[in-house]
């Protein structure tokens, strides 16, 4: 026994394939680029949705982007290591206690959020660069419009990078509240010169009095709605275990929830909700033999999925969970929530490959 | 800037922190150990359920664990790194392509399923342990009746290291299906000398006639259900990154679904649906300061999540997601799921910190 794994292991057989198009996210954040006369950065948050911050964002750098945008300083940190010391990194969260020597010595962008974090950073980092987040009315982050008028003349005169807010109801094209958050956002900054950023994706859809000097895509990036037109980015693949017929009477999975009444074939496949198949998906989506929609037999579980392939000529070596016949918005309508949810809930057992980029 | 974190940075403070209490896990595992007379494994696939399977495993080999179950040969090949080369490891998918360096080079112990994998066991890795994985049932993983038949005589002949089967309605004590699983094992394995598993932690909670040579308890170790007197494990602990106060009629969160009539106090937390907050918790879960619950405000966001902290006589620093007050099974009673999915959706942005073990 060598406790090294040989070097001539070949692809990784029993784990389910993530593969994420990285030429699919370059395309979609060109197209997205081009619908403004802004700068367009990229929010790379929450490890690019699922995807990998690391190879997503080398591969942003290369198509153009020299600003990214995180969650928090830790994922700014781990951004820097991986894209050098060129692209500006934009952390939302701000300056929390115990982020001041990441964002000194990483030279991360904090968008200050209150004027507790103002001060923390003006005492901690004088003349270091930051940015300012306002809020419009959706109360998650942001100077209240009070705060932001007590602190608005001590905080230009250190000339922030960036000034942004966010909108509450973006994906929504018709609600109210982008346009009295667009008109919040416009007294809030009258006769500022710093640049300023209103936009996620949905934001960048809504035209061009949204877009300001940065726009900030996150979701149409990687494939999802609001972005009707972009391209699909992430695709899963998963091997089959073993086949089986079953015959009436029996059921599959846990608490028989699938029993059947006629001889059917069933795949066990290698993965489940511990790769972000989540259970709720369970009564409704499919698996995929190219264009033949397998449905699902039994309960998904941690790490197995019983699939009906009676349709199926032969026994499948793989199925597909996620691609063109089966997208995140699909799925997430299936599951009752919303795809960028089914993406940060992909985890990390998949074996990952890039491709493009 | 360097491009190396300083050697100073102090705890992180704008990431949630997942504490994981290893002497809690290994205090579970005496307690499912001290219900039987077999030998107790432990089951750690799926990166012990979320919690980490490199420090779970090592704290469970101090408390003398001796044989650990994975999902799949990558998980194994991990786990053999981390623990080092006395504890057994089975490998519930079995031999499938690909996994034969890993299995021989590591060690690792495939569950063999069909007579596919057999022949694949025997052909490359002749003479290396395995064990038989039996359908009794749930078809799910193992050899049915006929295909055990074939092969019975060829296997036992190989002296297999283990021969389980899984339960598919342990949780449920009173299901009809438990006695129909139990009688299945016992019948495809009589006049067999090698050792048998049939339970989980369901199974152990069954009685003895269904504790054979070896039990397999996952969920109890983590102090989930149906383990009743587990204790808990996992705690999750979230910074408040700033509070503010809004008037009636104002909203907090994506798309308004929090209006307020009254004025509010607010406070914006560091933790997301990207972070296993899954969305569907949002209506029903509270974020707790000590031991008052505070309703969330509005939906949970990738990355941050609004709580009414009107209740508070201050503003807190953090506030706890879970804990002895929410554990994760009344959080998946909100969410509609089970404890185990709770536990595997936390996610890789926490900073995980481990006590005991």
């Amino acid at each position: 026994m060598t406790l090294a794994p040989s070097l001539s292991k070949p692809e990784p057989m029993s784990t389910a394939t993530l593969t994420v198009d990285l030429d699919a996210i370059t395309a979609n954040w060109r197209s997205l680029n081009a619908m403004t006369r802004s700068e367009t950065g990229a929010v790379v948050k929450a490890d690019a949705y699922g995807l990998g911050a690391t190879r997503v964002g080398r591969a942003l750098v290369h198509a153009g982007v020299r600003s990214f945008f995180v969650a928090v300083a830790e994922e700014g940190a781990a951004l820097r290591q991986a894209l050098g010391p060129a692209p500006a990194i934009y952390i939302f969260s701000g300056h929390m206690p115990g982020d001041t020597d990441m964002i000194g010595d990483l030279d991360l962008i904090p968008m200050i959020n209150s004027l507790e974090q103002m001060i923390r950073q003006i005492e901690a980092l004088p003349g270091h660069p930051f940015g300012l987040q306002l809020d419009t009315g959706m109360n998650r982050l942001g100077m209240e419009p009070n705060e932001w008028a007590a602190l608005r003349d001590i905080a230009l005169g250190q000339a922030p990078r960036l000034i942004m807010s966010h909108l509450a109801c973006a994906d929504e094209p018709d609600h109210p509240m982008n346009a009295q958050q667009l008109q919040t956002f416009l007294d809030m900054t009258a006769g500022i010169n710093a640049p300023r950023s209103l936009s996620n994706t949905g934001g960048v859809l809504l035209g061009e009095d949204y877009h300001f000097e940065m726009t900030r895509p996150g979701i149409g990036l990687y494939g999802g709605l609001p972005f009707e037109h972009a391209h699909p980015v992430a695709a899963i693949e998963v091997p089959v275990i073993q086949c089986r017929t079953i015959e009436p009477g029996e059921s599959v999975g846990y608490s028989q929830t699938f029993i059947t009444d006629e001889p059917r074939r069933i795949a066990t496949i290698s993965a489940g909700y511990a790769d972000g198949i989540i259970r709720a998906l369970g009564p409704q989506m499919h698996a995929f033999a190219d264009d033949v929609a397998c449905p699902l037999a039994g309960r998904i579980s941690m790490d197995l999925i019983g699939v009906d392939i009676t349709a199926l000529k032969s026994d499948p070596k793989t199925l597909d969970l996620l691609g063109p016949q089966q997208t995140i918005d699909m799925l997430a309508d299936m599951a009752g929530t919303i795809g960028y949810e089914i993406l940060t809930s992909l985890g990390a057992r998949y074996a990952r490959r890039y491709v493009g980029g």
